[in-house]
């Protein structure tokens, strides 16, 4: 496996300081209810999120989706649900339909409004090349979430 | 098994005259693309929406649900969305989610609405007494969603 910055950088990049990144450390750190992870830091909980090119070339194209990586999915959006919820004081719950074989539709409600619809394919192969580019697909989430709860703000306090 | 009206009414009562009962059979027929269930007559094809008191008694309380109740299920609300298509315009996708106990969430989607969104628990005893019981919950879901594409029209076509 040839990794052309191994030697100069960390698996994933450099960790920027992003309030999405936090809020899924947050979101998995919820899930610790026996302190087992207390040790870890937050590079260490995250580290499946991230899938560099190389892995990915490891990975078969055709796959059925482990149970960790739906997991890792759901947390990603309940991340998202709850960074709206920051900015927006409206609760959106994740509602998601994945066929086994990994394609498959996650959406967040708030109220009346699907503030996030998204369908997905290939989710075994779901992962980011570091962690500059999975804070940013969180951002870019939320942001699109917060700009049509207000265009829609009726429907989103339904 | 008791069955006060056995003499005088079938089971599941008259059948009413119901657009909703039509475009529920429509979507059963639109499954049977061999044409085996041509000789079966719509009261064939919906029996086993009809759950009697009587057979209502006999199901246990805690069950997980037969995957045949969860097909029911898709299909009702499948009828109902093509009834709110054909009253609106508006197309309404449907999403599910189970839990193999039995309890879960039913949505409809139009564009950026939730035009339905029903938390059902105890599906392996779903069923209506009457053929009118099942046209009537039909026709209300229809009519409410309906509604809420008047009050929403913009997310609904966004």
């Amino acid at each position: 496996m040839t990794q052309p910055d191994a030697l100069t950088e960390p698996r994933g990049g450099v960790m920027p300081d992003s309030a999405f990144l936090r809020q899924l450390v947050a979101v998995i750190r919820a899930e610790d209810g026996h302190g087992q992870w207390d040790a870890k830091t937050d590079a260490d909980l995250l580290a499946e999120f991230i899938v560099t090119p190389e892995e990915r070339r490891l990975i078969p194209m055709m796959c059925d989706p482990e149970p960790e990586v739906l997991w890792r999915l759901s947390k990603f959006h309940d991340a998202v649900g709850l960074m709206i919820e920051k900015r927006t004081g409206v609760m959106a719950g994740q509602m998601d339909k994945f066929h086994h074989e990994g394609f498959g539709r996650v959406v967040l409600i708030a109220g009346r409004l699907v503030v996030m619809s998204r369908h997905l394919r290939d989710v075994h192969r779901w992962g980011f090349p570091t962690w500059a580019k999975l804070a940013e697909a969180g951002d870019k989430l939320v942001a699109e979430a917060v700009a049509l709860i207000e265009q829609f703000p009726e429907a989103a306090r339904a």
